[in-house]
C-alpha cells in the first residue's frame, strides 16, 4: 500500500522511540549476576522473560497511544488487529539464549509491515549501543563508529563468501544437510550471532545467513534492513520470507541464486 | 617469583596503556567496507594483518621503553628474551576470523607471566569498549554497564551449564568426540565467541569454555582473568594451561572435575 512521506517520517520516528523504550527496559536486566542460577532459586523469576515482556508492553503502549489504527504482532503478547492495513511486528529480545549467555548478539526487532511484507525495520543491539535501520529510502547504522550507511558487499561468489547461522544443527536433519551443502562451498562458516548476523550482512561484513524454523517476528525487521541495503531475503524456495520458516539472506542476487541451488532438495 | 606491590601497580598500569595503544591501532581498521573483497583487489593489502602488526608494534615499543628487562612473546613478531624473569605475552587480535566477519568477539590479549604462568592479564574488546582484567588481587571489568567486579558463577553442575567453543569441529575428530561428550550433558552449547567467551566466563555469564589447538598467547590472558574471578583453567589432562593446546576453563572446581572426566579418552 501507499504510505505518504509524512506518514513514513512519523513511522520511522516512532520506530526509533520504540527501540529506545525497549532498550530502557531490557538493558538493566542484562548481565545480571548468576542469571540462570538465580532463576532457579527465586521461584520462577526469570530476567529474560521479564525483560522481554516489559519491553513489549512499553512498545505496545507507545503504538496504541500514537497509532491506534495500526495492528500489532508481538512475540510475547500476540496479535492485535488494526484497521490501517499496517502492522507493527515486534520481537523485544530476539536471541534469548544469547541474552542469558551474556553475548551481545541478541537484538530488539521492530518492523512495520503491510500485506506484502515489511516496509521499514530496525535491528537494535542495546549493549553495544548499535542500531541498524532500513526502509523508506533509508539504510543506515549508528553505533561505536558513528553513523554510516548500510550496503551489502558486492561481488563475492560462494567460494569467497562468509556464511552465518546460529546453531550448527539448524533445524531438521534435512535442513542441516542442505545447509552443509552450502557451507562446504563457502569460504568461512561462523555460528552463534542470533539476529546480529543479519545486521552484519546489511553492513557489508558477511555474505550469507541461512536459518530454519523462524517466526515472522524473527525475520521481518531483518528483511527491511537487508533489502534497503541491497541484499535479498527469501525462503529456501525463493518465495517471500516475511512468514518465516526456512530463510536465506544474501548480499547479492548472484550469491542468492548460487546458494538456493544448493539448498534445493536433492 | 615475587613481585613487589609497587611493581604490580606499574605492570597493571602499563598493561592498560598497552591495551589503549592496541585499541587505537585496531579500531580504525575494523569494519572497513568490503574488507575481504578489497583484500583481493588491492594487491595483498590486508586490514586485519595490518591492524594485528601495528597493534603489536605499538605495544612492544611501550614495553621496550618502560620495562626493557622484561621479555616479550607476541603472535606477530615472536619472542624477545628478557632478564627480569617476566614476559609480556601479546595477541593483538585474537579471533581474526571474527574480526574479518565484523563480529565483536575478537579481542586484544595481554598477559604478564613468570616461569609458572600468567600473573596478570587483560582481555579487551575495543568495539564494545569493554575491558576485563585479572591478577594482583584485581578482578574487574569496565564497559557499557560501568565498572563491575568479576566473579565466576557458583553452584552450576554440568546439567545446568552453558558451554562455549568457537567452532563445532574443535580440532581433531577425537577432540570433537570428547567435546561432544561434555556438550551432550550441558544445558546449552553455543559457538562463535572467540576469546570473548573467556571474558563471559569470568563475568559469571557462562560456565565452561572448551577449545583445542591454542597457542600460549591465546590463553595466558584468559587464565589470569578467569583465575582472578574464581575459575579454573587447565589442559584437558588437568595440567597447567599456559602452554596452550587442549584447554578447559570452568567456573568452579566441581564443574571442572565433572567435565574433565568426560574429556578423558575412552
Amino acid at each position: 500500500m501507499s504510505i505518504s512521506d509524512e506518514d513514513q517520517a512519523a513511522i520511522a520516528a516512532l520506530a526509533h522511540r520504540l527501540a529506545d523504550a525497549a532498550r530502557a527496559e531490557i538493558l538493566p536486566r542484562f548481565r545480571q549476576a548468576s542469571l540462570i542460577t538465580d532463576n532457579k532459586l527465586a521461584q520462577g523469576f526469570d530476567p529474560v522473560t521479564e525483560a522481554d515482556r516489559a519491553a513489549e508492553r512499553a512498545m505496545r503502549a507507545l503504538i496504541e497511544a500514537e497509532r491506534p489504527m495500526d495492528g500489532i504482532l508481538g512475540e510475547e503478547y500476540g496479535a492485535r488487529e488494526g484497521s490501517s492495513g499496517l502492522t507493527w511486528v515486534l520481537d523485544p529480545i530476539d536471541g534469548t539464549r544469547g541474552f542469558i549467555s551474556g553475548t551481545p548478539t541478541w537484538g530488539v526487532l521492530i518492523a512495520l509491515s503491510d500485506e506484502a511484507g515489511p516496509r521499514f525495520g530496525i535491528i537494535d543491539q542495546p549493549y553495544i549501543g548499535e542500531r541498524f535501520e532500513g526502509g523508506f529510502g533509508r539504510a543506515r547504522t549508528t553505533g561505536p563508529l558513528g553513523e554510516r550507511s548500510l550496503q551489502t558487499r558486492r561481488g563475492a561468489r560462494l567460494g569467497d563468501a562468509t556464511l552465518f547461522t546460529t546453531f550448527p544443527e539448524i533445524g531438521t536433519p534435512q535442513d542441516r544437510s542442505a545447509f552443509e551443502r552450502v557451507s562446504a562451498r563457502a569460504k568461512l562458516t561462523r555460528y552463534g550471532m542470533d539476529c546480529y548476523a543479519y545486521a552484519l550482512l546489511a553492513a557489508g561484513q558477511i555474505d550469507l545467513v541461512i536459518e530454519a524454523g523462524l517466526n515472522p517476528y524473527d525475520i521481518q525487521a531483518p528483511i527491511a534492513v537487508i533489502e534497503a541495503a541491497g541484499g535479498v531475503v527469501t525462503t529456501w524456495q525463493g518465495g517471500p520470507a516475511h512468514g518465516g520458516g526456512q530463510i536465506i539472506a544474501a548480499a547479492t542476487k548472484a550469491l542468492h541464486d548460487e546458494a538456493l541451488d544448493l539448498l534445493a532438495p536433492i
